[in-house]
């Protein structure tokens, strides 16, 4: 009920309660501005939106960053590595700290779960999910959906195979929950150690061969480090089982896609020469992040 | 005598050195920008301040930017973390690098003591000093002072108790100074290891009971870490002894207020339900940073 | 071949292709520049150009901050610490990251040598080079070479002696392709093991009184921790034997002026009380740091 509540009014803390009609809205006013590039607009003029990265990155903090100076805003970039938050200062009063400021908005990254419900619950500025935990990252599956329709010119009764690390990735979870509520159909193609059991009911786990099937191949990062029970002994094992290499791709479809979500290991979960032929849309990805942020940052703050 | 001519310019190295006159027109002009907010103004227009932080700050940091912006002007953020002062350039060579690069003014954080005014001395810009060391951090005292008059209608005669680690605290040195001058009475309560024997003659030691019968009850951010000696066990013998608990709160008077520079520890010098009480401060401290340092930068740059 | 089309592109990859005139060009509009000064202009309105800085720097990257904010562009500023660099991203996918977000221009300072070259064959966005490996440096030899026309008024017949580690030196020899094609002769002074033998058809190496006698003494900073063979048992040794002492700046012309790329090692590769002697440029030069990175912003984006 709460979550809800939180959905209809100005945060964008994922994509699982956006109806289709919010998803497609943005959608929408993404398209908008690709068609209408702007150098810099006067949107949000005098409006201050913070970064809060307590977790580092690089594409999505530019990215963000791109659509805020091009509507106009000013804007205050945090990075945890450079903070306060290492003498211990905890999220909320940071968050807190920021908005007795008066910033009008906050983009926000971290690493725990479940926290920024709850700090959306206490704070009146909109925030921004951009990327909690293994949770959701709605504006990276936003620019995917994006890309997918551009491509397709439609979602409905596309499948998507994601294939990777389903247990950590919240891109996946954005995915899943936004493709799904635009009609199209999801699979998840992971060995068992990186499968995400709450997830089965909503998509079914397939094998590499079947998701080689798909409209759309979605590699997803690998983090070998991650996994201390070794589940590959090695990236060439990785790479062997679950790596899109050239001699998979081949077997795709015609009209099929490669994504990923980026940065890419290249020669572990994705060939190095795929990730700029002509079926990947990798790049493109990033290029449609603009547009797709300047859109939600505008829906945060009108 | 040389600091005194020091602080009649456009320097802010300290509020030792500020005439009562100089401090009521800093707070007078911070009552003007709050009461005329402005998104961004054209103010400073074209006008460079660079925030040249050599220790690490979230809150201070972004107060000063925020409060650059809405003033117009350009903003340089250089954080020590990332820079060669790793390489062993000097601060001052930092701080002559930017002066030859045309920046307006600079706010500057350090960890020397007295280095500052050595600065001051020698660059043309002028200087905002953001905390140095253990000896000044005026426009955090600036806006607790804002702070008190705005709830309270003056500052004279108010009694203001200051407790924690007086010793190590910039934050206690520029309320007192400020607010003697203003006509406030200040006490310390501090352990004796904690207590800064130089400035009693300014300020009597009191015990924890007196100081809950202040008007104003300044909580200081206490690092245990810093204590060798051991002074305390646990953060939990701190609290004990030290820390204004929910029930020490219950004893302070009706009309008195919490008062903290933040970030706070939780638990160790103030209870985690005190924060966000009525009779707290905290967060409304931090918003009064924006308009005292508007009032500040403008100062530097008139 | 390649590389010379490169040149005559938009990228500033060095200043060993340039033409006299390209470089004249150059050093004339930033004689422009610093004769106009703007508070920020709008010629460059809604133009974003990114900092990417791979390798750390204060003044350079500050440099170029306020030199692109005079012109009135958009500021990206990305450094390597703070990034996904960590986890392994390369170089690349970040230049292409940023270009596919729309960026005008990039400034990129990186370790790798020959990175550069291969980069700008890729990419469409106009790159200028703040440091490659101990390949180029070409703006500080451009901000070089416009301290000493606008002292001496002329470059052609000019002595520069270039002292200290020119192995690991990209101001050397960014400084030596552009002053042969301006006419001046530069020669080199170093310890054989910092000496860079593929250069030696290019610029003599003399004794440290020989390079005493010419007009300019280019002192250069000295890392003793990179030279893993011990050369020098102290920075006494090194200073002893090749730093700039007062001693030896009292047997320089009267008209001879000193310079450095800066940060100095004071009392190492030169005297503390030289920095900001009448001789000295130093601080001189690092304010001509921004006319000139603007003449090359404009080129870039012109």
């Amino acid at each position: 009920m709460s979550s809800v509540k939180i959905q209809t009014e100005k945060h964008l803390l994922g994509t699982k309660h956006l109806s289709a009609q919010e998803l497609t809205n943005i959608l929408d006013r993404a398209a908008y501005w690709e068609q209408h590039p702007v150098k810099v607009s006067n949107h949000l003029q005098g409006r201050f939106v913070a970064n809060m990265f307590f977790e580092n990155s690089t594409r999505t903090r530019f990215s963000f960053e791109v659509a805020e100076k091009r509507l106009g805003a000013e804007v205050l970039n945090f990075s945890a590595a450079v903070s306060s938050v290492e003498k211990g200062e905890s999220i909320y009063d940071t968050v807190k700290t920021l908005e007795s400021m008066g910033i009008d908005a906050g983009v926000i990254r971290m690493k725990p779960n479940g926290l920024l419900a709850q700090l959306a619950e206490k704070v009146k500025v909109p925030l921004i999910n951009a990327g909690d935990g293994n949770n959701e990252h709605p504006t990276q599956a936003l620019l995917d959906l994006y890309t997918m329709r551009k491509h397709f010119g439609h979602l409905s009764g596309l499948h998507v195979a994601i294939i990777g690390d389903i247990l950590h990735s919240r891109v996946a979870r954005s995915n899943l929950w936004a493709l799904r509520s635009l009609g199209a159909k999801v699979s998840f193609c992971a060995p068992s150690g990186m499968q995400a059991p709450e997830l089965a009911e909503y998509a079914p786990y397939i094998s590499m061969d079947e998701a080689l099937k798909a409209d759309v191949v979605m590699m997803l990062r690998v983090q070998l480090e991650r996994h201390e029970g070794a589940l590959f002994s090695s990236a060439a094992d990785y790479r062997a089982a679950y790596g899109l290499t050239v001699e998979r791709s081949e077997r795709m479809a015609r009209h099929a896609i490669i994504m990923h979500p980026a940065p890419v290991n290249r020669n572990v979960e994705i060939d190095d020469e795929l990730v700029e032929c002509p079926k990947s849309k990798i790049f493109e990805q990033m290029g449609h992040g603009v547009p797709i942020r300047m859109a939600v940052i505008e829906r945060a703050l009108s």
